[in-house]
Formats: structure tokens, C-alpha cells, sequence
């Protein structure tokens, strides 16, 4: 059972991260934006293919499997996907360094902090984690809908309308995965093994593949908007 | 004894971050200081609770306590603190890729180093990765007081100083840390494991929230400059 | 036998790091690249040094050394060794985010499944790791001789000149590892593990020093066309 959503995982960021790359604009406005959407499910595919083959997917001490090269898929593909953001929210601006660091620091750390929640045996050790968690997520999403926001809007235009539909898209994607987490296995134990790896598999199909497909064709109209935006920087 | 230095050093992380972030410029010139200050002791919050929680606070086997959070935290805050260091070396000049590569690969290298040697059992190869450890060390203060010291100086004005106070600041109080470790039980066993983990809790919290408190003071006072060189840029 | 291979590997990195960064440009327009070449071997002699020392090299099960050094050296060193070349193939033109990541995520993911690959007891899951690291260890020569070659071309001139033997140079040795890899111990043992070591020391020596000064060279060379770039970008 959790085998066949692991093939299907693999071969669905496969064929997802070949497609968003034949597809993506190649245009110098847009290209950074196809190169990493593109990435994003090739390192997910790798994750899938490790998951399917046993790497790394190890039982934490009383039964509940782990499966480790989810995280390491996550602590690689959610910083590229808030790169991606945040250089849509600040509409191409060249110094993006200090969000960019911020956001990132913030997820990195609700990540791995995940993991340490999924791997402790002892429950308040690992509530106190999850909580931890929430905590760094929040300051994410803070991030995203707050000062990021803020400046998107300030520049105003079609680049400001892809910023909302993007970041609305991911916030509302990314909101379910803790939801699964404390519900499943690892956590209070209501759902299935099963049940979660499947749910995952459709979250991270949305998150990464459909995410890349929809994310690309937005910026594509706004495409006239970012050209005479970078034509703007380089007169 | 050491869990209240821990659980302490927990609250005055997370308070010194919100702090940090609540009092500090967000102007464009500043506010990606703001926001690596601010990031650097989220980061040392979560690993103090780590330690305090004993994630990953092991016996190196025989006997002596590895705070292994301690050389997470350590990997990723002091690139964070070395990259606000060379910007502001630099006057915010754009590229700025190679000085930030070459001292944070340094950095890097100096405390994985200093964790091989801290994980030693045996004396003569722990000697061998403190000293290696050590060259690197002073590759990246040859970085800060040779090459970058020299950009700033022909800079002048009134951000050198800043670069002067901020880097003076910071290579004192962390050339107190391998002293501290070499005298601690992972190294020569001189003073106790209590007194080392006091004496770490105090080191990062001038090293985290001092520092970002101060460093950030000076950079408000010296934002007149630093808007005018951006305005210079985008003219 | 490998004992004096690694110990020669520590020294030769050692001191190719210091002449590399003694004898390169500190121009303005090259210094970032001599920074970049300095650090490449200065990462390899600590890895040297662990393996000499025997930190993390084991046994993987059945017999087989794991040198896990080598892959923390590769993780590290291959990204600066592209990003340089990235940087070059742009004729430094300051937007290469995109193509850094993907280029640098295709070449992390194609050494961190080659450790999955030696790690692994089973045949059949060494030989699909194997795979897939071919799989994206073409994507980064898909980057380097297509997009990347393309932008190169496209700007010309003696910097084009420069990008093609670079990459010519990288490329030619990259393909060497591989080889002696699936010929290795690890692979189908073919070939001893001294035999290994010693194929490793001498591809090791020419990708990370003979490299850095051969760049080195010819960036000197285009140093003119570099500057005239710098300034009309700042003009």
C-alpha cells in the first residue's frame, strides 16, 4: 500500500519536474523562477525513490516508522519555494538577502524541529516540540503576510496579484501538512500509517507539482510587467 | 545546576529576539541587520532548548557531556553574524559573494573541527582537530582585520567606524570561546562542566543579544550615510 | 599505502590552497574567483586530514572502507567550483541566482545519492542509486554545456574563451570519478581500494589545485575585458 503511493510519488515529481521545465518561460525575467520550480520536485522525486527503496525510512523505537528523506526533501524544497516568493514579493528588487535569510532561518528551523518532534518516544518531549514548531512557522507566515506583503503591495500592480495568488496558494497547502503530522502516526496516532503517506503524497503533488505548473503560468502573463520592470534597473 | 544555565539561557534567547527584532531600524538600509540579528538567537532559543530537553546531549563515552546542539546552533549563527559583518565592511557595496564564501567556509570549517575534536577520545588526535580548528580560525580573523578591515578603511567615514566597533566587538568575545572549551571537560578537564556551561550562557548572550542590541544602535546612528550611499547606487 | 596517499593529499591541499590564493588576482573584477580556488583545497585538506586521522571512515558492513570525508568535500567544494563557472559562463552579470541553485541542487543531489550508492549492501539498490546519480550528474552537464554555454556564447569575446576551457577542464576530470568509483570497492571491485585511493589523490590534486591555478591563469589573462564589463555595469 505505502509502497505504491512511494512509486507513485517518484514518477509523478519525475515526469512533473521534466514537464514545469519544458513549459516555464526561458525569458530572462522569468527563467530563475522555471529553474528552481523545476528543482523543487527533481530533489522530491529523489526523497520518493529513497522512501521506495528503505533509505533512511527507520522505526523510531516503538513501531512508528520515520520516514527521514521527507524532512531532508522539505529542508531543501521549502527554502527554494520562499526564495521564489520572496523575490515576487520584493518584484524582482535585487537586495532580498535579508528576508530571504530571515524566512528561510524560520523554516529551517520549524522543519527540523518537526523531525526532532517526530522522533522523540517521550509525549511531552514531543508536544513541546511540535509547539516549537508552530511557533517558527507562525513567524513564516508573519513573514509572508506581514512585511512581505506590505512591500508587494506597495510596488502594486500584476506582479503584486501573482505575489497574493502564489503566497495564498502555498499558505494554504502548507497549513494542512501539520495537520496530518499531529494527527498520523507520529504524532497523536488517529489516522493510519497508510492513510498519512497517502495524504502527504496528494499535499506534496499540490505543493510542488501543481504549485510549478500554476505559479509558472502567473508569472507568464505578468511577464510584459517584470521585463520593462528589469528594463527600468538596467537603463 | 547546568539545566537552570540552560533553561535560562532559553528565555534570554527568545526575549533577546523579539527585542531585537521590536527596537530595531526597518529602514531599507538596516532592516537586513534587523532581521539577522534577530535571527541569530531564535536560532540559539531553540538550540538552548534542545539541550535543556536533551536532544542530542550525549556521552562521547567516556564520561564527558556533547552538547551537540551547541555546534548546531554555532554552524549556522556565526555565518549569519560573519555575513552582516561583511556587508557592512563592504558599505553595502553589491557583491560581496567571495569574502562571504571564503570567511563562512572558514568559520565553517573552524567548528566542525572543533566538534571532531570535541568528540576525540583519544588525546593526540583532539589536540590535531583543535589546532587545525585553530588555523582556520585565524583565516577568518586574517579576513576580518586584513582584507576587509582595509575595504572599509578605504571607504572611511562614519560606517568604518561601525565595521571597527562591531568587529572588534565580536573577535573579542569569540576568541574567549576555544579558551573556554580548551580549558572545559571536552578539552584538558580544567575547570567543570557546570562552570563551562555558565561560562558558554554568558559568551552567547554578549556574543547574540548584546551584540545585535549594539551592533544595531550603531548602524541607526550611522543610517544618514548608509541612505546616502543607497541613493548613490540607484542613481 | 593509502596512509601516505592521504597524508600527501593533506599536504598538496594545504599548500595549493596557500599559492593558489598567494599567486592569484586581487583585482576587483577576480578576486571573488581566487577566493572561491583558495578555499576549494584549503575544505580538501581538512577531509585529507580526517581521513589520515580515521575520523568517519568505516566500515560500511561487508568489508568495504567508507570514506565519508570525501563526500562532506564534495558536498562543499563542487557547488563553489560551480558557482565560479557560473559567474563565468554570465560574464559575471549579477543575476545568477537561478542558475546557481539548479546547477548546484542537480550536483548535491548526484553526490549525496552516489554516498546512498556506496552505502548501500544490496546490489540491486547500489546500482539504481548509481543511476540516478548519472541521472542528475547530467542535468549539471546539461546546464554547463547548454543554457549556461548558450549565455556565454552569446556575450563572446575572450571571457567565452575563458569559460569553454574551464569547463572543458572540470568536465573532462568530473567524468573520471564516476568511473573509478563503479570500478572501486565500492562498486563492482574491480580495482583495490589502494588503487582507488591513490586514482582519487591524483584526480583530486588537477580538479581542486592544478584547477584553481589554471583559472586562475587564464582569468588573469581576460582581466581587461573584466574590468571594461565592471565599469560599464557601473557606469
Amino acid at each position: 500500500m505505502e509502497s505504491t503511493a512511494l512509486l507513485i510519488g517518484f514518477v509523478a515529481m519525475s515526469v512533473g519536474s521534466l514537464g514545469i521545465y519544458a513549459t516555464g518561460s526561458k525569458s530572462s525575467a522569468i527563467r530563475h523562477h522555471t529553474q528552481i520550480h523545476a528543482l523543487v520536485p527533481f530533489i522530491a522525486a529523489t526523497a520518493y525513490l529513497a522512501m521506495y527503496l528503505g533509505t533512511f525510512v527507520m522505526d523510531r523505537g516503538d513501531g512508528v516508522t520515520l520516514y527521514v528523506p521527507r524532512y531532508a526533501d522539505w529542508i531543501f524544497t521549502t527554502p527554494l519555494l520562499l526564495s521564489g516568493l520572496v523575490a515576487l514579493a520584493l518584484h524582482e528588487h535585487p537586495r532580498q538577502g535579508g528576508y530571504i535569510v530571515a524566512i528561510v532561518g524560520l523554516n529551517a528551523l520549524m522543519i527540523l524541529t518537526g523531525l526532532l518532534s517526530a522522533m522523540s518516544l517521550d509525549g511531552s518531549t514531543r508536544l513541546i516540540w511540535f509547539l516549537w514548531s508552530c511557533v517558527a512557522f507562525a513567524g513564516v507566515y508573519y513573514m509572508i503576510w506581514g512585511p512581505l506583503r506590505e512591500r508587494s503591495a506597495s510596488y502594486g500592480g500584476a506582479l503584486h496579484e501573482v505575489y497574493r495568488k502564489n503566497a495564498g496558494q502555498l499558505s494554504v497547502v502548507w497549513l494542512i501538512y501539520p495537520v496530518v503530522f499531529a494527527l498520523g502516526p507520529e504524532g497523536l496516532g488517529t489516522i493510519s500509517a497508510a492513510a498519512s503517506v497517502w495524504a502527504i503524497l496528494v499535499l506534496d503533488v499540490i505543493a510542488k507539482v501543481a504549485y510549478g505548473f500554476t505559479a509558472g503560468e502567473r508569472l507568464k502573463k505578468a511577464e510584459p510587467e517584470l521585463m520593462s520592470r528589469e528594463a527600468r534597473r538596467l537603463a
